[in-house]
């Protein structure tokens, strides 16, 4: 695919020097850039990414570390462990791979205190506050460079014009502003510090799509029970409605101007309590609130609006279930597309697939994808994040593709959806692909039948997946699910061998564990689901399946099945059929 | 059963006025009493326990409050909810009923602080140092009561004389003690001062028998890197071999001379560490401690020994797996027993059952049942811990009966396991015991069958033993599994909901869920396996079986087990067959 933005690697290697020369400048024998934009967004683009600018590495996630002298390091999780060994110039950056049961931040932390470094410099506006305390304490000092201080020698590009922020209509929304905040807060004196995106849009119910893969819009917020101001740049666009919600005040300013704003409205409010996510705030924000409301007043609030915000209400449910009806629609027929394609012996490539992807979608009235679309054909199935699709991987009959997509649909949900399906339904697949596709059906169908108590932690959903696999040598080294709601990734639930997180009725989570081997191809089942209390066993819960697309039958063992999970099969696969989105329709 | 040992309601009733008296003497608004003696064991004859003669319950684990005024409060967690009702007399004592999300130490303190008591006494030698902590932060006031002081007025009994102290011989264990002592520290100058006696066993390659249902002896140690210190009563026998053992030096001598005997010692040894385990410490051990060394010189060692002893070293393996094979066919033996009984028409009661089971142990060759076998008939099986068989309790044919038990055999280690059985398997069992005992089974084979990651947390193999069973509204307020070793529960190892401890190749663990339905009755089916490196799968661990003792075919709905369950169950049963212990030999 040619990508919208990219870069050479000589450009790569002339940023590394010119960051280098700042670092010698500031007499820092470390450096660390993260991958985030100032609102510590997770899909920042390209062009706003100043860790692609340095390594060339384009996944969401990686942590860099600038030496003084070697290599920089470019930190990335087991999902990307093969995708950045093939991004980055080995010359330049090297890739330093976390295992299962570490992280990037931690493996990196853990090599500035190896490493001995002294005196690490970080973007202030780009380094998250909670991360920024773990860097404290393994460097001996940490030296704080200002928002445009790189840019003076790196030439970032800038950010396209803005859409306008919207309200979402009333019969597509839950509760209204005041009602959340009532909710959260029980006095005026008390407030929140927003600048997490999701959260900024779940409390004001509008979106923007200001960024791609995302129907959030660029803000800060101060969030009070009886209103919550939005602090917006001056060049974005607001509606009407938006601005006459009741609750809402958009404040439009430059925002270095923020201080003098927060200044003047505290003189008004005289809050006591100014509470903010130390993980979603960057540390530059961090120094201005300290310096508006005074230490005393600020209260750390770990997990911010996402205690709240992760769980869904009715009206919430339906929404995104309706939306992931339109996926479910979008995703088949992208399926049929294929398979109907290879049928009649048209040439069709990776590229092809991720662009009629994107054109499905849209068939169905999506407003946007909610990330980029994995298409990965072949071999290329192995990359857990593969988001580089080729013109000149041409599809075959006998490829397994796995296919992970999600939209936005009216509502501004995020939805997210894995298939993992075979070329000609007519031919015979490779044994290891048959093998590997059921055993991660038989982890997707252990996890989505489970019933379990309120308060059961990730790990243990996260077990339940991955039971079968092991017992055949399998394994995956991503997370078996995470949140799902204004942003395709939402904090607030989490299944992984390393979660403690506990489920709750009204969360959305993904099911998705996979099996990937390298130069051969990958399998990845999705499905997204909500939580629900059990209708018949007190404080018991159970998963409600949002999505509805049937396994491909051609990769199915069903003596790889046991009798129970058979009628798990038969069951999801009858509800496919009446809702029209079985593969097994599809010869 | 007639116990061995028993109070009259109005015995307890007058042991607790007593008790309330030296509280009125000494100010104190509230008491502890723990279930320990000093050294903190489980099984504590109820002649030394003192929350026996205060509450009359028999269970092996619970904690009492006595608050100035009101009932006593006694705390239990799941495995004793019935049995404590049953036992305690409710005009005196409240059975406080502790959920599977908390603690009864957890649960007691919380009481504390929600009674205000101010001034809260406890026995200072029966107290774990660690507890007393957590009291302390609860209390305003925490009063020690030294070693007699209750006994003033409360006519405890002696304990009978003790039996001599020998050295496990050449082929029956595995590393000398010095070879232990010396993989444990680095250097001469660390000590660790042990009084939990499972871990003196262990150490000193010692048995003792000296309690009922522990394999262990009387005695406190200071383990350092070229010898053991080993004190002991004058009253206590040790043998010949034992003293002469290389690392081992037996001190005799009243324990209240102990400290000056450390004192003498530390003027040799010139220790700079001693470690110590807070929840296996009394805190008058720890206030001596504290006065030899002095707090600089003493570190808290979590997990004591435990971290090594709960590895076991292969000749351990292949010991244990002997002592199991022995209580397989003792357990075989006592269910063909009952069957046989029932068809030829004689009458057999719980008490029969209890008396029979010792005794095939002993035809086996056990020195001793290593805890108190449970023998549950009927809704009596429902009762987890069931410690008081009846001699009016007839086995019928229509019965379902649980068979707690274990023993000591040559080496000294403990064995456990539990089997369910069907009084006579020529009839029909209700659909309701078919229904749990499957349920449960499958339960038992999920987790024996299951594939790791060494590291894995406890708590994702307890999700498993409870998948299938929750699906059908069933769980059970007791864990999945405890580590067994020298003495039956050993800690380093925990399966259960909450347990975050990582499992490791060479643990030995119990896997034991049930179902129990009061008034009704009970299943449990408990295996105990070695955790092995796995020989196919780098990184990855799976069990051992050492029990092998087949399921009840009269108990089996064959059509609620998957096809997978139905491989495992005949691979299990196919070595039971070979063995001689498959129940499907008994019509």
């Amino acid at each position: 695919m040619k990508k919208a933005f990219d870069l050479s690697n000589q450009t790569i290697k002339s940023n590394i020097q010119k960051l280098r020369k700042v670092m010698t400048d500031r007499g820092l024998d470390g450096m660390y850039i993260s991958s985030f934009d100032p609102f510590l967004n997770e899909y920042v683009p390209l062009q706003d990414n100043h860790r692609f600018y340095i390594t060339g590495f384009t996944g969401s996630m990686a942590e860099v570390l600038v030496p003084a002298n070697g290599r920089v390091r470019l930190y990335v999780d087991g999902r990307y462990h093969e995708q950045a060994d093939l991004e980055v110039d080995a010359t330049e950056v090297e890739v330093m791979k976390t295992g299962p049961d570490s992280s990037t931040t931690q493996d990196l932390a853990n090599d500035v205190k190896k490493l001995g470094i002294k005196k690490l410099g970080y973007e202030a506006d780009r380094t998250a506050l909670g991360y920024l305390k773990k860097l404290s304490e393994v460097a001996s000092e940490t030296v704080a460079l200002e928002g445009g201080e790189l840019a003076k020698e790196i030439p970032f590009e800038a950010l396209p014009a803005l859409k306008e922020v919207q309200l979402v209509p009333r019969e597509w929304r839950g509760r209204d502003t005041l009602e959340k905040t009532r909710s959260i807060f029980s006095n005026e004196k008390e407030a929140m510090f927003l600048t997490a995106l999701d959260s900024i849009a779940w409390i004001t119910n509008c979106r923007g799509y200001h960024l791609p893969f995302l129907s959030s819009f660029y803000a800060k917020a101060l969030v009070t029970k009886e209103k919550v101001y939005v602090f917006v740049t001056p060049e974005t666009p607001v509606s009407d409605k938006a601005k006459k919600e009741s609750g809402l005040e958009f404040i439009a300013l430059p925002f270095n101007n923020l201080p003098r704003e927060l200044d003047r409205l505290q003189n008004t409010l005289h809050l006591n309590e100014v509470q903010y996510m130390p993980s979603m705030l960057n540390s530059a924000d961090f120094a201005m609130l300290v310096k508006v409301f005074g230490t005393d007043r600020l209260k750390e609030k770990a997990d911010g609006l996402y205690g709240y915000q992760s769980i869904k209400e009715p009206v919430e449910i339906q929404q995104m279930d309706a939306s992931f009806r339109k996926a479910d629609k979008a995703i088949f027929n992208t399926i049929k597309w294929v398979k109907d394609s290879i049928k009649a012996g048209k040439r069709i490539t990776e590229l092809d697939l991720y662009n009629e992807t994107t054109k499905k979608y849209k068939e169905q009235g999506a407003h946007d994808q909610s990330f980029n679309t994995i298409a990965g054909v072949g071999p290329n199935g192995s990359i857990v994040h593969y988001g580089d699709p080729s013109d000149e991987v041409v599809i075959k009959d006998t490829d397994m593709i796995l296919l992970d997509s999600g939209g936005y649909f009216d509502g501004g949900w995020a939805t997210d959806t894995t298939r993992t399906f075979f070329g000609d339904s007519s031919k015979k697949a490779d044994p290891k692909m048959i093998e590997i596709y059921t055993l991660v059906l038989k982890g997707t169908l252990a996890v989505q039948s489970a019933v379990f108590p309120e308060g059961t932690k990730g790990n243990v959903l996260d077990g339940l997946a991955r039971n079968a696999m092991r017992k055949y040598g399998y394994d995956y080294s991503h997370g078996t699910g995470h949140g799902v709601g204004v942003h395709v990734h939402e904090p607030g639930v989490r299944i992984s061998t390393i979660s403690n997180v506990p489920m709750k009725a009204g969360q959305v989570v993904s099911i998705e564990p996979g099996i990937y081997i390298p130069g051969f191809g990958g399998v990845r089942l999705e499905n997204i689901a909500w939580v629900e209390k059990h209708p018949k066993y007190p404080k018991m819960l159970r998963f409600v399946p949002f999505v509805y697309i049937g396994f491909d039958p051609a990769l199915i063992d069903m003596n790889l099945l046991n009798s129970e999970e058979k009628v798990l099969l038969e069951e999801y696969e009858a509800e496919c059929t009446k809702r029209g989105t079985s593969l097994r329709t599809l010869k």
